[in-house]
C-alpha cells in the first residue's frame, strides 16, 4: 500500500521502493548515515564563517549551511550579503572542505548559487514558487526544499513533483516546524511529518530544529527526536556569538552546544540502527 | 492611536490617515464606490471570455479579472493559456472596455503582464516572494496583493511595505480566506482583517469571497458581509459555465447568479454609506 | 442538496426545511427580527447591572446576557459571583423587564440556572462536554449553544445532536471566532459559518463578535458583516465602564458606542430584509 | 530562568526544580524509567481486555489503559460500557496485577472512576471543564491530564495549577496531539511540548502517539521519537484484533505490533540515560 496522493508521478514512494540516496559533493544523503548540516543562519563575515564552518566540521558536521540570500519578513531587516556571502561561502567551503547549501530565493539567482554551492536550498516561503521550482528542476543540482509553513504534506510532495517533472531527482525534502495557534514556540516542528514523508515518497527527509522550534534549548531534544523518528540528517543553526548574531541568534546553537549535540545524538543514531 | 507595527515606513495608516485611492485605468479603488471585480479563475478561450466579460460589464463589474498564469498545486494540472491568455485579455478588455488585473507568477512574466493588463495581482502562494515584491515595487502599476493563505496581517502589510519602499504606491490589499482546521470550506475567510488592515494601513481593501469560501453557495451571503464590514470592493469567479470551467468551478458564479450577487449588495452597500 | 454530515437525525435542515424558531420568554430567536443579547461579560454589582440591562433595553436589545459562573484559564483569576450573580441577573431582568441568558459550567449548576434564566449558555470550552449536553438535553429550557475554540461546523452540529437527542430542540448555535495563527486579533470570527450552518441546520444561528474579535473597536464593523451574512440575532458585551471591568473590558461596547452599534445596523438589516 | 507563565504558583518548575515523581499505585512516573500504559481504545468484554491486559503485562507494560465512558463526537456513535466497563477494568487489572488509568467525563462519575482505577484520566475535550478539575483537585488520586485539541502548553499548565490548587499535586502531563491545517494525520503530535513542559513545569509528561498520529503505522516510530525528547512515558492504544474494535481500529497496535515497539524502544529509551 502506497500512501502517496495518487497522482504523482516521480515523488511517490513506490516510483522507488528502496529510496533514493542524493549525493552532494560526495555526501550521501539518505544511506544509513544522519547527516549533519551546521552553520550561521546568515553569513556575516569571513572570520565568522570560517570559525564556525572548521569548528563544525571538526565537531562532525557533513556539510555547511548559511544564508546569503535571506527572506525576511520586513524589507528594513538584514537582508544578506547577497553575491559577497555566495563567494565568502564558496571561500571558506573549498578552504574547510566541506560542501555547502545555501538558498536561492529567485530564478535568477540560480547561476549565482549554482556556481557557489553544492546544494540549492528552496525556503519555505518559496515551497509553491513554481516558476523557482520548475527552473531548479532543469539543472542537475542537488536541491533542499524546506516544507511550507502551512503546507501539507501533499503539497510538499507536489513541490518535489515540478522539481522532479523537470528532470532533476536530487530532491531532500525538509521539515522545518509549520504555524498553529500555540505561542511558545516559534513554529510547531511537526515530527509526523519524517516517517509519513518516508512511507509516502523514496526521497531523503532531514529536519530543521531550529526553525522548528525557534528556541535554542529546543534544539538538543527535538533533534534526538527528530533521528529517533527517522531522519535522514539534521539542519543546525550555529553561531560562534549567538547574542551577536543579525538574525535568529536566539535559536542558535553555539560551538560548544553543536558538539554537545553530536555527543547526544551519536547513541540515538545507533540506537536506530543509524550511524552519525 | 495607530494599530500598525511600529517598522512600518510607508504602509502605515498614519502615513495618510485619509486614505488611498488606487487609480486603475481610470477605476477608482478606495473611494465611496465598492468596486466589482468579476471573471474565469482562468482565461480558458476567446468566447468564454468574451461573454463573462460583457455580461459582467453590464451586471455592473468595473474590472475583469482572469488568470493566464496559474499556479497549480499540482505540476500535472492545467496550468493557464499563459502569454496567449495575456493576449486574449488585453484584447477582450479593449473590446468590452474595461480594465483587467492579472496574476504575474514571476518577476520575469512582469513585463509580459504589465503590457496587457492595467494591474498586477501578486497570489496567496507569492505574497512572500521578495524579489517579485522588490521588482512590482520599481514598476509604476497598480498592484493587487493577495493575503498569504497562513499570513498575518502584520506580514501582509511588510509585505505592501516591500512594493512601496521601491516608491509603488498603487497598492491594494485583498483578504482571500486564510487555513485552519475547518474542513467545510476550502478557507476560512477572514473578515476581521477588512476592518482591522483598515485601520492600521492606508491602502485600499478588497476581499475575495470565491476563494475564501470555496463553494458557490456562500459567495453571496460572505460578499454582502465583506460590504457590511468595509471592503472598497471584491474580486469573484464568474464563469458561463461553471461545471464545465478547467479551474475551481464549485467556486465560480454563473452570470445569472453574478446578477443576483449584484442585486443583493447593492442595498448593503447604500446601508453603509457606500455606492456600488 | 443537505450539506449536514448523514448521520445526523436531528439537527439537519431536512428535519425542518422551513427553519426553527426557538422561543426565549417570548422572545423568538430565528424569526425575521435580528435578536440583541446585550450585557456585561460578568456580573460585578446590581448597580451595574442594572444600568446596564435597562440601557440596552432602551436602545434596543431584546435579551440580556451576563456570567454569573465566569470560566477562567487561571484558578487565580476572577471567577464570578456565582449564585449571587445568577440572584442579581433575574432580579434585574424582571425589574427590568427582559429575559436573560447565562452560562452553566457544570451539569450540577442547571438547577440554578434554569431557576433564575430564561435561556442556558453551554460555552465554547464546554461545546463537548458530553454529559452536560445530556443533561440539558433533558430540560425544556432554551439553549444557546457557543462553537467551541477549534471546533469544525460538524462537530458543532453533533453537540447540538447530544441536546436534540434528549428531546430538548430549542437550540440557538453561536459563532464566536475560531483559533488560528492570526495574533492580531483574539479569536477569528468565522462569519462563514453563518450561511454554512443555516444550510447544514435548521436550528437558529447568531454570532458573538465581541469574543470573536476580542477588540471593541471591530465589534461594530463585524456586527455589521455578521447581520449581512444572514445571522439571526448578536450577542454583544456591553459594560458602563469598560476601563473598570473585571473580565474583557477591551472587547466590551460602552452604553454609548452600543446605541451607536444600534443605528449602524438598522439599515443593514433592512438591506437583508430583517428587522431590528 | 524559570519559562512558566509568571501567575503559576504550584505548577511552575521552580516549585520543585529536581522534578515530580507521580506514584501510581507503587509505579512511579517521572523518574527514570519510562512508564508505559498500555491497553485499548475502550473496553469491550472481559476476554478482549484480560487478553490484552496479560499480553501487554508480559511485554513490558507497567500500566493499564482502557476507556469506559468513552467521549463520541455523535451521539449515535458507541459510547462505552460505563459502569460495567469500570467492573471489568478493575477486576482485569487486579487478576493480572497492573494498575489502571481510565477516564472521567465528569464530576458525578469521580467516585466510580476512584473506586475501580488507579488513576483518573481527564480528557482532551475537558482539559478545560474547570468544574472537573477542580473536583479532581480535592481528591487525593493520580491525574492524567491530557492536553486539549488547542490548548497553547500555557493554559494546560493552568489546568493543571487548577488541580494542584486543591491540594491534588499528584499530576501527570500529556501530549496527545493537536489540530493543525494538516489532513494526512487525524492530530499533529507536537513533541516540542515533552522539553518544553519539563522546561516549565515539575510535572512528569508523558506521550499518546495513538491520538497524536491516528495511524498505526506512525506509532513506532513516533514513539522512538517521543522518548529520545525526553518523555516519561506513554500512553498506547493496543487491541487483540484492531480490524474489529470498536473504536479507534485504525490506530491501535496489535499484541505482536506492542512487543516490537517494546523491542524498538529499549535502546532508545538507554540512549538517552533512561530505562524501560
Amino acid at each position: 500500500m502506497s500512501l502517496a496522493p495518487a497522482k504523482l508521478r516521480w515523488a511517490a514512494r513506490d516510483r522507488k521502493p528502496e529510496g533514493s540516496i542524493v549525493d552532494v559533493a560526495g555526501v550521501p544523503v539518505g544511506s544509513r548515515e544522519v547527516v549533519m548540516m551546521a552553520g550561521p543562519c546568515t553569513v556575516e563575515d569571513e572570520d565568522q564563517l570560517l570559525r564556525t564552518a572548521m569548528a563544525v566540521k571538526v565537531a562532525g558536521a557533513r556539510m555547511l549551511r548559511g544564508g546569503a540570500f535571506k527572506p525576511r519578513t520586513s524589507p528594513h531587516s538584514f537582508r544578506g550579503l547577497k553575491e559577497e556571502g555566495l563567494r565568502l561561502l564558496s571561500q571558506v567551503a573549498r578552504e574547510v572542505g566541506i560542501p555547502v547549501v545555501t538558498e536561492a530565493m529567485d530564478a535568477r539567482q540560480l547561476d549565482a548559487v549554482c556556481q557557489h554551492a553544492d546544494m540549492v536550498q528552496i525556503g519555505s516561503r518559496n515551497m509553491q514558487n513554481f516558476t523557482l521550482l520548475e527552473e531548479v528542476g532543469r539543472l542537475r543540482v542537488p536541491v533542499l526544499l524546506k516544507r511550507g509553513l502551512c503546507s501539507t504534506l501533499e503539497e510538499m510532495l507536489f513541490a518535489a513533483e515540478y522539481i522532479a517533472e523537470g528532470g532533476n531527482q536530487q530532491i531532500v525534502l525538509c521539515e522545518r516546524g509549520i504555524r498553529t495557534f500555540e505561542t511558545s514556540t516559534r513554529n510547531t516542528l511537526d515530527l509526523n511529518a519524517v516517517p509519513l514523508l518516508k512511507l509516502m515518497s523514496h526521497f531523503p527527509v532531514i529536519v530543521d530544529p531550529s526553525h522548528g522550534t525557534g528556541r535554542r534549548e529546543l534544539v538538543v531534544p527535538l533533534s534526538r527526536a527528530a533521528v529517533a523518528a527517522g531522519a535522514d540528517g539534521l539542519l543546525v543553526e550555529v553561531h560562534v556569538d549567538p547574542e551577536r548574531a543579525k538574525c535568529d541568534g536566539e535559536q542558535s546553537l553555539t560551538i560548544p552546544g553543536f558538539g554537545e549535540l553530536m555527543e547526544q545524538l551519536r547513541p540515538v543514531a545507533r540506537a536506530v540502527d543509524r550511524a552519525l
